[in-house]
């Protein structure tokens, strides 16, 4: 298989077409962003954490049973996956409350949930990927009342599992961020990445962040947090 | 049965107790409040208005099987409802896409929703009022799964009853604030009101709006909007 043009520039990703129609190649980027685009700067080896971090995840969901895009590594940043259309929606799941959900609820950042909170934000930079709800996902048809259901269900799951991976190394996932996609067979599995862009990592004992709010906040130390997550997760055995 | 103390004002109405402590006398104001209170202003007999047409469809939704709070109207402005605990959300039931959903989804004014919309706010002033889903309501334990199910029920069918009633008297439902309160027995009822302020009303014919979009948006001719709300429901017959 050979790799072929730009299929799309994301923020964090390149997607390419390769000889496979059912396989594209995702490269990841050092490039940051943050509050939808006004925030922009360079996370130096980023890509190179968030692709072997994103690829371990991925790789662990399969042998639990999730449905994944994940098919091989190639590279530091680049890895072949299911080519799928994705469902434009970002599915939130949340532990602990932080970030807009603190807000929204006038919640202190690390206030247990009684369960986790599954939220739904429309993917469109434009509109500033707002936050829907199910009902509006079937009023602009963007996925039927099954699919929701299956997305739900996946979400779920995944952050079960994601939480128990996590704190087996210090790490408390306070909340994750998963995008969903359509294979040519229609089956949904789950697509994007799985990386400390993507989640809320708080260390288990002193509370450091460990993600990409380093960079939302000013907080310094940024490669410093994602070398760290990377090595827990690496050195771990 | 007296009127006692005044148990709680809000932006449109006073609440008092009553010698049965399952009653309550809720007095409707002429005050306008919009933007979670940051414009405020009077619309002349509004409050005459509010309580006359409120009542009205609490009657008529009563006939067809709805359970609210209404008991007996008193005068002009003054009504007995059943006591209840609100449930603090405001539950919005949308047919075509206005105000922050035509925003949020970036949908002309006027279109056509699929399906009926629900939403959910929490009824928190100093947050704004913030748009939530069921989890959130489950997260703070503010109703059970159970409860969310029967106000959802109770909220479709409202809407489509109302929506039913309205397009009669030429005036097309775009969308409806609901709110919901607990009895002393537990029971989910239908509390506070239906009026031009908890409803969007736009004549079939002509587009006009004859709600309190035309306070929110400066539009003139308020209080004839109220009245010719109140003339084609009184004078239908
Ligand atoms: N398996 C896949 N097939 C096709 N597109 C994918 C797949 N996985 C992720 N994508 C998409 O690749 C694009 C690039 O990723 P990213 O840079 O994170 O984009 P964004 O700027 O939207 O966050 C995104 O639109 C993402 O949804
Ligand atoms: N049947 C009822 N029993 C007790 N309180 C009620 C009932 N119906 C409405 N209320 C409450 O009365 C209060 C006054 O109404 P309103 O002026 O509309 O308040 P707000 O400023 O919150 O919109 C509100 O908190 C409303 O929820
Ligand atoms: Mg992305
Ligand atoms: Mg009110």
């Amino acid at each position: 298989m050979e790799i072929k043009e730009l299929l799309y520039e994301g923020k964090a990703k390149k997607v390419y077409n390769t000889t496979d129609a059912y396989t594209v190649m995702v490269s990841y980027k050092d490039d940051a962003t943050a509050f939808n685009g006004i925030k922009k700067g360079t996370i130096h080896d980023k890509g190179k954490v968030n692709n072997e971090v994103s690829n371990k995840m991925m790789m662990y969901l399969e042998e639990q049973g999730v449905k994944t895009h994940y098919i091989r590594q190639l590279n530091e940043r680049d890895t072949l996956v299911k080519r799928v259309d994705i469902i434009p929606l970002e599915v939130i799941m949340r532990n602990k409350a932080a970030g807009s959900l603190a807000k929204r609820l006038g919640l202190e950042e690390g206030t247990l949930l009684k369960r986790p909170v599954l939220e739904f934000c429309l993917k469109d930079d434009d509109l500033g990927d707002p936050f829907i709800n199910d009902d509006h996902i079937l009023s602009i048809e963007l996925a039927t009342e099954e699919d929701i259901v299956i997305i739900k269900q996946m979400a779920r799951t995944i952050n079960a599992l994601m939480k128990t991976y996590f704190e087996k190394i210090d790490i408390d996932l306070i909340d994750i961020k998963l995008e969903f996609g359509r294979t040519s067979t229609g089956e949904i599995i789950l697509a994007d990445e799985i990386s400390p862009d993507t989640c809320r990592y708080w260390d288990m004992k002193t509370g450091e962040k460990l993600d990409k709010d380093r960079f939302r906040r000013d907080l310094g130390k940024i490669e410093e947090a994602y070398m760290e997550v990377y090595n827990r997760i690496f050195n771990q055995q």
